[in-house]
């Protein structure tokens, strides 16, 4: 299949589990022309324009709330914010209504987060518009792989044959799942390390390489992913104490020197400094934190664009 | 008077007590048009660019505040939120002031809920932008009453003569007013059912048909309007439990079966399913809860355009 | 330096401690140009299409933050709002990350809000984009200050040489800090009054009259500035009551009388009136508090300008 042949147009984009080779390579070139854009005097093309865009966020998110909506603003689109605290959820709304609602009010995107498993799916099966998983429950993260991958990819040259350490609370985060679905499929070998207790029995069965130490999952990787703890999805007993993470888990200096050593540090944010991270490496050489963040935006750039026209001229007036 | 001569500009829009027959039709003529805006692929024009819009709400709302803001942005205004939550108001500030401030910084409309009967009216008295009534507690809430009407005529052609039953606690509805006046005003025959302790003593002054039982109000009825129960503005004692009101008062299939066989159903939302509606009724085939959220927007649209414009060509570059 | 050379692109607005006369001078200038856009009929011009404007608030304001997102929108800039509470803050995110992830998205200007003094200087010192502080704790709020002087100069003709009275808490008032700053280096005389225990004992050193009695401070005044008491920002027992302040400080029109016959009332807003200020003084003819804000609107879009632009056509498409 060539990548001519390739649109996006009118696909929700729900997890990368999902998603084919082809389709997640479109993504990572078309965002890195949308990164070019970002780093203009003028950050505003209006290929969008006309469209609507609503963030409908059942969980509170700046990084990723705002990442979506200047990424619909700087391609010209409108976008609209609804956020279940202010919703007529506290009204005893059902989901299904909502997305109706949104539906009918002639939105070509629904960009949603939500805390249950699955309801980024039920939102496509239900409703009309594009929908774009901004996070649901421990699920995935589309977005956030597909930035991740796009990040490696843009300082390793390659996603093929990269080492990628995956370390953290294995069990809760849609950020790992996402990151695996993808990394495995661009064919990256895999290795998490996390508390035994949040590793889910049947991860091995995808491909993946499970440590229980976190030195071994480090060794010689060109890559290390720090999930953050989330400590609101911590159910009591499962988990360590946060001195204890740190000091079993957390990546500092000492740790980092494991892996090659121009392996990148990566983190989805906020980060919990001093926990899952040391200061010294949050800030390091080795750190493309920041990066990812603007990487975040090129990729949400590129998806909203894939996805609401296909992949036509990026400059064009609408 | 001729149609031609109907101006809305600079016009508040308050209620439909207060409203004319050629200015109700004016609305619904001008949201025919505006709907084609919502259909197309490009929602957007220019003709109020340069316009800005308020949205100060007192009480929480998703569906009316993101249809008053993306009416404005399809129509190519500026629009702002300010909700209570995070005002002045939480620091004490008068309305009177913060109708002043909002007035000072330029602003051309004000679309405005607030849970004080007649607080729309005073915004009118004090303040030199044109207001918009979302709702003023137990009063009106004009735009809601317009889209009722803008989807039955839509559907059955005509208001004139159609027998209209609304369903619920009629004394606590701002949206049972609006279409008691604007049914009225336009030749509808109004039947009202709720409970006895719910329904205003003076009502049927005003020429509607008032009804203890639900079925007496569905008998032959075109349309059914289920209002939604608002828990929040129940008082102790004068209301039936949520029980004893689904099974008194709430619409089902066999109650429905009492009106016309092609009889419409509505809701202003967010439904309580189950409660005073069924879920096979919300979403069966006479169901045109999701098509009056659309025909909201529209509504909207028409109503700032015609407040700002007077009237103009609806795709003139501003 | 002539004002040709003077150019605010790309310069941070931190407080008007730092800021030179020229520079000054250069913002009230433009902000006259800037009222002309916000009485026009069509309040749009693309001078700043392409920019980028985060509002990061971490208190809560109305006035202030819709002031700069229409200001930003009247200009043709992207505005996007951050509030705390919906933040990455409430997930433990240290200040420091938060700037970076706002800075990583391609952000031009941040306006911020921030409890703690000198917030607006450390996100200066952390994150690259233009800062400008819309309030740090009771250290400045410079836009107040420059739309205060606007004002006082707009219709008194000039600064210096005016005797200024401000009275209120001094101590916590940021407002007061901008105020004297701006008013001491463009030639007013400025008149402090208020409790005691709340007028901090090193102000006179920085050429300010102090004065323990209400009346000696409006004794031939040409501008009262009356600061809004801050009952959230008072510590136990260093605070007169409410009831005991009114009568000691209160501003109602028989101390008002003591001013110029032509004296002007300023309030930053929003009022308790009552308290800091009688109902007849605050809307009677020589308040200008309702001009405040309209002055605050074209301040802001004439600092947004220029950082961003330096000070070319103000009409000028991007």
């Amino acid at each position: 299949m060539s990548k001519r042949q390739i649109s996006l147009r009118g696909k929700d984009i729900l997890g990368l589990e999902m998603m084919t080779v082809p389709e997640i390579e479109v993504i990572l070139e078309t965002a890195c022309q949308m990164k070019g854009i970002i780093d203009r005097d003028i950050k505003k093309v209006p290929t969008l324009r006309g469209k609507s865009i609503v963030n409908l966020f059942f969980e509170a998110s700046t990084r990723t709330r705002t990442s979506f909506e200047l990424a619909g603003k700087y391609l010209g689109a409108d976008v609209v914010n609804i956020t279940a605290s202010a919703s007529s959820v506290t009204k005893g709304e059902s989901l299904r209504d909502t997305l109706y609602t949104v539906e009918a009010m002639g939105v070509d995107v629904i960009v949603m987060r939500h805390e249950a498993e699955g309801a980024a799916q039920y939102a496509a099966n239900v409703a009309s518009p594009v929908i774009i998983n901004a996070g649901d429950g421990a699920h995935e993260h589309p977005t956030q792989g597909l930035l991740d991958m796009f990040t490696m990819k843009e300082v390793k040259g390659k996603l093929d044959g990269l080492k990628v350490a995956i370390v953290g609370d294995i069990f809760h985060s849609r950020v790992a799942r996402s990151n695996i679905w993808g990394l495995l499929k661009m064919g990256a070998e895999v290795h998490l390390a996390g508390p035994k207790t949040l590793m889910p029995y049947y991860i091995q069965e995808v491909g993946v390489h499970v440590h229980n130490r976190v030195e071994e999952a480090l060794e010689g990787a060109d890559v290390v992913n720090v999930l953050r703890i989330q400590r609101e999805r911590q159910h009591k007993g499962l988990f360590p104490s946060a001195r204890e993470y740190a000091r079993i888990f957390g990546i500092n200096q000492a740790r980092l020197d494991l892996a090659k050593p121009d392996a990148l540090i990566m983190h989805p944010g906020p980060m919990n400094r001093g926990l899952e991270i040391s200061p010294d490496v949050a800030y390091g050489d080795q750190s493309v934190i920041q990066e990812q963040v603007k990487n975040g935006l090129a990729i949400r750039m590129a998806a909203l664009f894939l996805v609401l026209t296909g992949g036509k001229n990026i400059e064009t007036t609408a």
